[in-house]
């Protein structure tokens, strides 16, 4: 397969794949396609740790880095050795007692006491995601793509320096025309049943829009699945596509066992699009958390980093605990077609022999 | 083109257009699609009307008529004679008073003295459905659709027995299979971009679970508006397309004037998925009136069908005022790519060459 995407990185396969575990990410590279690595969740120096063990298994093959940079947040202008002191003080104390009283009616144990205090803004800020990318850029990335909004102009021109190509996620074409004014070489352009972070547009409807909006290539995100669904999305103008639940499955991902079940019984309406994870829309697995922000009972959620501030050390709590109900995470509608453990390469070539079959399938429809 | 679709109708081009306005429907059959005529507004008397005049004006080529037999509602047990009076009375006053409200803020005059109070239901039940059902049965129709739910078998085997095929719309898997059950012949599969009464699930990642979920074709609808999002549907495995909303601003179209300026201005994130219209969640175009429903004063809305007899008298209020601001009616996703006014006949035509450009696009990909 030959787009604009698979000469500006020298791969075969225009599939992006999005994942917090490097296994993912390296076996995606070695496949073939490009594996991407959420940042987010890593400290600078677990990043480092990260990359080098990706640089040591990619065998040379060009993956990228993804860090969360939003255009907008709460302390957005407070000093960086402030930044979570003060918002800290802005969380309301009547949403701390409403996060507290769910976890105590489910039975979900305190923290124990060697819990780290520094994580509760992981990467949420500007501040604390350039530091990612200073790292990032360390390593002979490809390329380096920002979500929730356009990268900071500073910042594309520091990875155009560096020879890496940026990217970044979009949910409107206005959001696409702003992204590609700051300099951004790829939009990934996100359609509504996405996991994460996403706006209102279908997938459908919103890939043309982009694709006639930008001249640069587009990759097609939310509900790329299968290799029809990547058919779809090339059909619909992408060059490429984006995945990101996809590989929560996979033998190779450090999915907990828990999510992992959940997922693979899941159907596709049991996503729901909710404020409760960091405040902004966020495409979640639907359970008692995600209700329990939409009840009569909920205070309503913080603007972002404040929620999830709130509600990180609570999500950790959950985790370690036997309260499967509340364990939700960000999950796309796919999870709805995901009922098996493949590899990380079965799943990249499934893709592309399904995309065939797709296309020789529509070769005989007008071919009659 | 060929399908299992275009066999089964004797159709040129597996393109389904679903419009209350019969010139629409006679244009896009004449030019090769298959028209369908929403029967829910009209009484049988007057579909009779609009039925003689498709057949005097389709030349001979297929058309179908769509009806409304929700599987649920309330007052299903209802005898027919007692419906609308009972129903009636199960509209709480403090409803009534809410939309009186809204009306006066907005300063929406009274209906005059001559409108018509037996208009309140609609085809919205399976009472008021069936004696559609029979008006349509007299003439050649080649499809009659059933919207919200699997149509009753008995309805099924009445159109079979007029050599009449039937279609269902579908938004689950399950929805599907309840369908082919009850005898289906072909099942709409309808993403949540759709406009409408719409489930959650997006075409995207709708389409592949329905196509292997059941034996029959399936069409698939929502977000489906150019030749690349055809070409997309059929990727995802569909035998064709069914398309709604993309009719509203057609050169036949009997839209009023001021919703189709809304259409042609309007951008895909102008359109809400709202219980405020029928009870059921159904997209509309998002303005002061699915808004007034949302906000804190709002009393909630009532199950179908008395959601719109609550508010039927006040949406013909709102049409014949100046408050265009509360003038909400059915819109998809695709409104916002619907910028131009064209004939029926040439948005048919535009979408099969842009069908086949995207096709020869994918096939560049693949070749290099």
């Amino acid at each position: 397969m030959r787009t604009r995407v698979t000469d500006m990185f020298g791969i075969e396969l225009p599939i992006f794949a999005f994942s917090h575990c490097r296994d993912v990410v390296a076996a995606v590279s070695r496949a073939g396609g490009m594996g991407v690595l959420g940042a987010l969740y890593f400290t600078p120096d677990e990043l480092e740790t990260e990359l080098a063990w990706i640089d040591d298994h990619v065998d040379g093959r060009p993956y990228g880095v993804d860090v969360v940079m939003p255009a907008s947040y709460a302390g957005a202008d407070f000093p960086a050795d402030e930044l979570v002191g003060r918002l800290q003080t802005m969380i309301p104390e009547g949403h701390r007692s409403f996060v507290e009283n769910l976890l105590t009616r489910h039975g979900v144990p305190e923290l124990a006491a060697d819990a780290d205090p520094g994580r509760v803004l992981l990467g949420w800020t500007d501040a604390t995601a350039r530091p990612q990318v200073e790292v990032a850029l360390r390593h002979p990335i490809a390329l380096l793509a920002n979500a929730l909004g356009p990268p900071p102009a500073d910042v594309v021109k520091l990875a155009h320096d560096h020879g890496v190509k940026v990217a970044a996620l979009a949910s409107t074409p206005r959001h696409a025309l702003k992204q590609v004014e700051v300099g951004v070489d790829v939009v990934v352009a996100q359609g509504t049943e996405a996991g994460g972070h996403t706006g209102e547009i279908s997938t459908m409807v919103l890939i043309p829009q982009v694709v006639d909006a930008v001249d640069v290539p587009v990759l097609a995100a939310g509900g790329i699945g299968n290799g029809r669904q990547m058919a779809a999305g090339m059909a619909l103008g992408a060059e490429g596509v984006w995945t990101g639940s996809l590989w929560l499955t996979v033998e190779e991902a450090d999915t907990p066992e828990m999510a992992r079940r959940r997922i693979l019984q899941a159907t596709s309406r049991d996503t729901v699009r909710s404020r409760s994870w960091t405040g902004k829309p966020a495409r979640l697995l639907r359970n008692e958390w995600t209700e329990a922000w939409e009840s009569q009972e909920s205070p309503g959620t913080l603007p972002m980093p404040l929620q999830f501030m709130l509600v990180s050390d609570a999500l950790r709590r959950i985790g370690r605990s036997e309260a499967a109900e509340l364990a939700t995470f960000p999950a796309g509608q796919i999870i709805g077609i995901m009922n098996q453990v493949r590899s990380a390469k079965d799943v990249v070539f499934g893709l592309v022999e399904e995309y065939g079959d797709a296309l020789e399938r529509l070769e005989r429809i007008t071919a009659d």
